[in-house]
């Protein structure tokens, strides 16, 4: 089976959301698995100069009206939440935890995070938020609360940030296919025709 | 006939030129003619709080990658200039004296500017440069000239960009469906849908 594609996103991101709805099926279509890799977007700001997209003048109206009519495109339920952007780190650490303790576990966290978040415009922080879709799943509180304060499990975050840095990611959702880097929810349809094609 | 499309774009951007190479045949297919309209996009910089793209770290060498592979994809030839970005001042104010004077030769000429940087990887200023570019169409280098000084020509030109920004232009290309915005040549499928549907 071929190499697995990167997906990394930030849960505060609608686009990331937007592919997060859709990146697995179009991974399974072409015979591959998707490594989930939520990473810090506010990380990258100070390197390349940029600012959260809402808060740039024009680009940032503009951004509200694209990610509506993009979500009602790919047919995803979507609000912009009333508390928007918000930190997403205590559901980056849940995230890496599962990923190593409970796999099965980190995917449906995951979108669970982001349906609650975009969906039905409730908080995903602070901890307690995270927590509370944890055990939703029936995680062990105690454990998660644990968990979130394990340094193995901060370190393991720190990691995937500095990992994904390095490798170019600025934006989210930035997606790998065999190294080939794909940033934004609108590069669905080059990412569908690479993985059918091999590139061009 | 239903509204023309507007085409905003920048003769110095590369998504611009990729744009300007299937808007019109995307007009076409749906009963609509484009309406071609160049401006300046450093005086919306200001405004949005944003830089040339190259500028940024990490985006720009993302961007760079990009712009290639999306120009491969649409079948475009691109080449990225090797002095880039460049002013395009006086493109942009020949461009409308012809608008309103030789309005057959409008389009032809930013063709041929936008084909001459990004695919010959020639300059397209300073304005002679732009003017050789106006008289290879068969246009009087003369009146080309006084056309480029004419305080009317200058005054139509910051009229277009003030008009531009006002109506939330601030990337290139930028398109207007009845109203609609779309920004960016990733749009295209969009906008080709948006024609097609009426909107979603």
């Amino acid at each position: 089976m071929a190499a697995p594609i990167d997906f990394y996103f930030d849960f505060s991101s609608p686009f990331g959301y937007l592919a997060s709805e859709r990146i697995d099926e179009i991974g399974k279509r072409h015979g591959r698995a998707v490594t989930w890799r939520p990473f810090l977007l506010g990380a990258t700001f100070k390197i390349v100069g940029t600012a959260p997209l809402l808060d740039y003048p024009m680009k940032g109206e503009y951004s509200k009206h694209d990610m509506m009519r993009s979500a009602r495109l790919l047919g995803v339920l979507f609000r912009l939440p009333s508390v928007f952007p918000t930190s997403s780190l205590s559901a980056c650490r849940i995230f890496y935890w599962l990923a190593d303790t409970r796999p099965d576990l980190a995917k449906p966290f995951a979108s669970a995070i982001y349906r609650r978040y975009f969906a039905d415009d409730k908080p995903i922080e602070p901890a307690e938020q995270a927590i509370e879709i944890a055990a939703s799943l029936g995680l062990d509180r105690a454990a998660v609360s644990a968990a979130l304060q394990d340094p193995a499990v901060k370190a393991r975050l720190k990691s995937e940030v500095d990992q994904g840095i390095a490798r170019g990611v600025f934006g989210s959702p930035f997606v790998f296919i065999d190294g080939e880097p794909f940033w934004g929810s609108d590069r669905l349809d080059q990412i569908e025709r690479w993985l059918e094609t091999g590139g061009w």
